[in-house]
């Protein structure tokens, strides 16, 4: 992704290995302030993916398999450095697999540092060519709408659903881009408007209950990213995405999500089926340290919702894109 | 209303007079702390409407009525002090008629603190009768969601969309209200969640975008305000709106307005002929006085949006419930 450091402009992941050192992003202090932070040894890693300097679960991955770079390098205690990884983030599923990748690697002989660079490139490879495959449903002209961060900060470079929209500006197709702000924590606001300033596409932050008014004046397609896809294609996104797609379908909008394969989830049928996760009412009642709800008002802070495979116009995958009705057999024996 | 004062509950307006004192609740620091302003000349009234002490369209125009009965009382210029009042908000039609109304009412001889007081009453039996006629909408046990503020803090007393939400609570129904935060001012959260707070009627905050979620688990119905209604019935509220109109119809939820006959607007055919007002975009980026969002990155905020009738169950009106293809007929001749 394209970030101005220091006034510069620079092609950069949000986690890469430099000389023996892990750089990332301080995805802390995002977006007022920019800068890279430079590790070398796992420990200070594992604190990063603690304290959240690095988040999303496909960057969170490739931060533990350089952390494991660090600790083979280092001759460290594998198994305490993998378990003091894993122990991190408690839910990341591509953090424990990045882990045992890596030990695995590593017991059959392999150079950790090639290791870690390959699985970097396995996850940046998928998210490329999601906006390869996605980036040809974007006509040059198109008005763009996403929700949330899908974005290089949380998927190493690229992005899931900002991947097409990415490359379709890179390949010189003109389009505008409705940024709906995603609260409570407002990472489209935050994050997603961040890399479409760094990247130079021209784009606007929404409040999300403006998008119904926008999609009616006039957008030609709504993208937006997924935590989890059900084998019949319902899918679980930051809450506000149910909504969209209704409205979409409503007004004869296309709608797509677009996600790596990894994110399906055979095992579950429907979206029914999926939990839904309450987090904690301070993030609706308090906005960057500041009450703003009356004290003793209650608010209810649903992570996400469950949108039916009925609203999706397709599912842009690194492999192409999939109708819902297709996913039992295209993922068939695949290798997620 | 009712609210809790010094650790004490009142049921008290959002303007009143009380032994010639024109007294108001300060809307500038609510929700945070409770106080209460009293005035005792047109000077002091014409100062809070313009810094927004009082706020709301009705309750400008009582405020005003109230103001002119002071410098009548105090033996002022009656034009100049009209031209004051009038002079301190450029869009409220309800100030301008309350203004008229008392300078004709007192010069036809009427005592100028009987006029005042059946001004405001008028404004506070129509929304009693909004409550009285959509209360018995709502059935012990309901769900209901609304959005924006409605309420008696911007109409004096009982509100629009409030009022039937408090006349079936008083009249002993259990019910739940899902508020709506509504960005980007969060009238949801700072004042319908306070008003419902000191009613003691039990409900939550949620993020605008949590609409379709909640919508979907089970609500029985949607009520909210109108700023304007065309004659077919098409209405502008406040943005968000048309999302949870279309939202309801999808999830078979009624969705209701609930507006005095006086926002009827014949004169406008089709909701397309309505105005869309954008606001500045710091209302987006800032919140609180602590900016959000990306330096450099531009917000659109569309004031309000505009809901076709074929999404409205009804419109809650002080003669009742009106259908939308019954506007016309039923309000032929009615005085306004």
């Amino acid at each position: 992704m394209k970030i101005r450091i220091d006034g510069k402009v620079s092609d950069i992941r949000a986690v890469w290995c430099e000389e023996g050192v892990v750089r990332m992003l301080d995805q802390r202090i995002l977006p007022h302030r920019v800068e890279v932070l430079g590790f070398r040894d796992h420990h200070r890693v594992a604190e990063a993916i603690k304290d959240m300097t690095v988040r999303g679960a496909p960057a969170i991955g490739v931060a533990a398999a350089y952390g494991m770079m660090l600790a083979a390098n280092n001759d460290e205690d594998l198994q305490k450095a993998a378990k003091e990884l894993k122990g991190t983030r408690p839910t990341a599923h591509d953090l424990f697999f990045a882990v045992d990748h890596m030990l695995s690697r590593i017991r059959e002989g392999d150079d950790p540092t090639e290791a870690a660079e390959e699985y970097a490139e396995t996850i940046v490879e998928r998210c490329r060519l999601i906006g390869e495959h996605g980036e040809r449903l974007i006509k040059d002209g198109d008005k763009i709408m996403t929700h949330c961060n899908a974005g290089a900060l949380a998927t190493v470079d690229w992005g899931t659903a900002l991947a097409p929209i990415r490359a379709a500006w890179r390949n010189g197709k003109e389009i505008f881009v409705y940024v709906s702000e995603t609260r409570p924590r407002l990472q489209g606001m935050k994050l997603t408007a961040f890399e479409l300033l760094n990247e130079g596409i021209p784009h606007a932050i929404i409040p999300d209950g403006a998008s119904g008014h926008f999609l009616r004046e006039g957008v030609d397609m709504v993208i937006v990213g997924a935590d989890r896809i059900a084998a019949n294609g319902d899918f679980a996104n930051k809450i506000g995405t149910f909504e969209k797609a209704v409205l979409a379908k409503e007004l004869d909008v296309p709608f797509y999500t677009a996600a790596p394969l990894s994110t399906f989830d055979l095992g579950i049928k429907r979206g029914e089926d999926i939990p839904i996760e309450y987090r904690g009412e301070e993030e609706v009642t308090v906005v960057d340290g500041v009450r703003i709800a009356p004290q003793g008002c209650k608010a209810l802070n649903p992570g996400f919702d469950v949108t039916p495979a009925k609203y999706l116009s397709g599912i842009i995958t690194e492999s192409g894109i999939l109708k819902p009705e297709d996913i039992a057999k295209r993922l068939r024996g695949a290798k997620l």
